[in-house]
């Protein structure tokens, strides 16, 4: 996961007549990333801790230290680019997301994540465009255009739920876990097709058919997306079960994985749809059947290097949003305004919640009326802690603010410095204060988690307690037979419409999809590959 | 494993607004990676073919499509960079090679080897340029200096050793395979100090004095490199035992495995030392000792994830190198004196073969002066298959190729573009022509290899067959005793100086580095970890 801009620095670095000072970052920065796992393990204990905010607080020091030392000239070692975030640090991430997800919680929950993510996000971006309007006219603020604003909606809109997902339990609270992590995907996806789409579009001119062509876009986006992605985890799978079947190569099947996973990112790159999307159906399909067809050490290898990839990436955002928020060019920027910058993340921290709360409890109460059972509604405690975990703003909004507002990593006029630090402001106040108080406030509001929850929803089954390591990784949406009600009737097809897609996608899951693409239980018997002390030896390794 | 310069080329790509053309290039290199990997498989079984040579065809025939469609315009999807492969591609390789190394036969041999892959590609090099000189002065071929010269010496005197290691097999040929793979190690990095050291002295006035100073610098480098991979090594050893005792993470033990691993590169880079030699011992290292302080799952994760990075690695550069083959932009420029270019590679190679010839055969009589013991000394047979397997030339002679003889990718004078396309010629035709000849040679040399190598040395002990798995990959250097010759008396301490030194060595490793660094057997039983399943399970998961 090399970064584009690392690159640039990077290309005048020969063996022995190198430019030694990008040498010297470059071992600072590697440095620091191993610095930050160190002492994010020691600090795991800790209640108010967690990795985001080590690296975000190392990344700050660094920052002082680097300005202090270089006399006030720089704090950066590496100047953020969006291209290596989108290109190198994004796609891994989201990768493991679709990888690792519990996919029966996910697809179970679908529609509601699907109106939180998507929905959400647009109700989120237009309260947030309508108040920065209204601000901006009233603070006399200058030369923004109808593009700009929107580009603010979509640039805070992108939540960052990383925190609130390594305090929640996905074993103690199924619901609440893959409703704050779906919606988190979901919305990251929304949020860069929404800002791309912003920019591709002529919004001089408003009109209703404007939206209803831009509503159309985005469902023609999310679906061939999906799609692409579903396609491509489905030939690596065929391609894996059929060509490697009697003597498999561990070292082939991870390259393959690896390879094929990044193919259809950049797939969808060429067919203009949205990456994020392609990659998390990818490694949702290629956790459903590729992974079974590989040797275990190949499923060991792939589930590790994956999350391992995806953390080291985080980590490296975070790391790096920490010494970038001491960027001294932009500071000096609006050095003379310092107020306004103040003024303008405050007002957009409030919109930040204003926005938030302005879905979640009502398309909440939409979803509760829409459910029957009391398992799945979504109590007004938990509904609090979904609309929290999406105040935080995190790499995805700064690498849109980025791409908005810099060419090519430098600010350009002071309006545009402005959003800059803005930006900064709300990320950095968002992540570590809010951040901070995430452990304590789920702790206030689900007391006893481990009680409320597994009466919350019948998910947390003996199995996924017994095998927490095989449920929270490879958890197949088809394995347990017990969480699916079978529709008797109509009646029952009509209440719980979910479960009965579910039922009928097992079917056709078990006779069409395995046979052809393997999966649990499909793949036969491979001397060297014994599926059967699979689950056994994962669940002893761990 | 990204480039510097496919970032370059990508450091446009942005999502929906992407230079569309290099988003294309992108998806064909992927997606010729895959097919590389999946071909390579399907041939694995064929008595002439392996990996390399078929990326380097299918790298030919794309560059053949790519020449048609575009009318005669380009082959080349991307320019290939030195900093991509130096930076990028080679750290891996030669990581995974120290990572994956006998160690008990790479320090059993360990005189021999540096005795070919010092003095013997010193000695090549001198021949190569001798050679050179007095070719160039008859064919009057232009304006080259002293520099230019020992810089082609050096180009060419730089093994590719991998397609006879793919041939050979470690457990059946061990002090066959060890110094072939060793020479390799070391020869590469004797090749880019050598390089370097020509690029930074002043060759104006050759004295005995700059002789002696050269050596003396080439010692230095290769001991302080050692150091400081060791250093690393032992460094990431003590965090992982210390910090992480009781409560194991695979992924950031692994992320941890590889910054550090990277980090050694890049710190032998910012103290201005072989970054190559210095990988390589960090992984000798961190084999012994800090794979042993990991869990069941980061041990199966690092060795996989290692060896699938470097295996991409390597097909990544030779789809690359059969690319760049058909470069038509040098061609062109030869295109007038595409004799001379004929001549001059023809010579190239028959230099390579004396230059190989002049040292392997004078240093396998001298080193079995030395060994007393028959199963040490090398057989005529085996001095002809160490002779063979250093003639195929690969990507550090193009490396070195393009970074003397290129400015950024482009060629500028006719004999510069001699000088590549008789680079490319000599790669393209010992890969295939040598490399298609190694398994038959092989064969006919060593018709009943196992009979022949399991009396060439007691190494290839029950234990190595029994656990191949564990054998091939993790082979600890002290842990069969009767492979070492315990000193009874001066007298053997004075035939067997080598087994002496192993022997001092294992009593300091017990008694002093494993205690503080961990190793086999000195970490502590760790729920979770359970040191004792670990050989029974990974001999297993094969």
């Amino acid at each position: 996961m090399v970064a584009s801009h690392l690159a640039d620095v990077l290309s005048k670095l020969q063996p022995l007549n190198s430019d030694h000072a990008s040498v010297v970052s470059m071992n600072l920065f590697v440095a620091l990333l191993c610095a930050s796992i160190v002492i994010g393990h020691l600090l795991e204990e800790n209640r108010w801790m967690n990795e985001s905010i080590t690296a975000l607080a190392i990344g700050l020091c660094t920052g002082v230290i680097i300005l202090l030392t270089s006399g006030g000239k720089s704090s950066r070692l590496l100047v953020f680019s969006e291209d290596l975030f989108f290109i190198y640090l994004l796609p891994p991430i989201i990768f493991n997301a679709g990888f690792s997800v519990k996919k029966k919680q996910f697809f179970r929950n679908f529609i509601t994540i699907m109106l939180f993510g998507a929905v959400g996000t647009l109700i989120s971006c237009t309260i947030i465009s309508l108040g920065v309007i209204k601000f901006f006219k009233e603070m006399d603020l200058g030369s923004l255009d109808m593009g700009d604003f929107i580009a603010i909606g979509a640039i805070f809109a992108a939540t960052d739920s990383v925190c609130t997902l390594q305090v929640l339990n996905q074993d103690e609270t199924p619901l609440l876990y893959s409703l704050v992590f779906g919606e988190g995907v979901v919305n990251d996806a929304t949020s860069v097709v929404l800002f791309n789409a912003i920019q591709s579009f002529d919004l001089t001119n408003t009109s209703p058919g404007i939206a209803l062509e831009f509503i159309g876009k985005f469902l023609y986006l999310f679906v061939a997306s999906t799609m692409l992605g579903a396609a491509v985890g489905l030939v690596s799978a065929y391609i894996i079960k059929t060509l490697y079947f009697g003597r498999h190569s561990t070292d082939r099947e991870f390259a393959l994985m690896m390879l094929m996973a990044y193919l259809s990112y950049i797939m969808a790159e060429l067919f203009y749809l949205s990456g994020i999307l392609t990659v998390f159906f990818c490694g949702i399909v290629m956790s459903h059947y590729t992974w079974h067809n590989v040797t275990e050490s190949s499923r060991i290898t792939s589930k590790h290097a994956f999350a391992t990839l995806s953390f080291v990436a985080e980590i490296f955002i975070f790391l790096h949003v920490g010494m970038d928020a001491l960027d001294i060019e932009t500071w000096r920027f609006v050095n003379d305004r310092r107020g306004t910058s103040i003024i303008v993340s405050s007002v957009l921290l409030a919109l930040v919640m204003a926005g938030r709360a302005a879905f979640v409890f009502p398309l909440s109460y939409l979803t509760n009326l829409a459910n029957k059972s009391p398992s799945d509604k979504i109590s007004f405690r938990q509904q609090i802690i979904i609309w929290w975990s999406g105040l935080m703003r995190g790499a995805v909004s700064m690498a849109l603010a980025y791409n908005q507002f810099t060419r090519g990593g430098h600010t350009q006029s002071h309006l545009n410095a402005i959003m800059i630090t803005s930006t900064i402001t709300v990320v950095l106040f968002s992540t570590v204060v809010f951040g901070l108080l995430t452990k304590p406030l789920i702790r206030f509001l689900l007391p006893h988690s481990k009680v409320t929850t597994s009466m919350l929803s019948e998910q947390s089954s003996p199995k996924s307690i017994t095998t927490p390591f095989l449920g929270s990784a490879m958890d197949s949406f088809d394995d347990s037979p017990k969480g699916v009600h079978r529709p008797s009737s109509i009646r029952a097809l009509l209440t719980t419409p979910t479960h009965t897609v579910h039922y009928y996608w097992r079917k056709f899951d078990n006779a069409v999809m395995r046979p052809m693409f393997g999966g649990r239980g499909f793949v036969p018997f491979v001397p060297g590959s014994p599926t059967e002390r699979s689950e056994q030896n994962l669940s002893q390794l761990h």
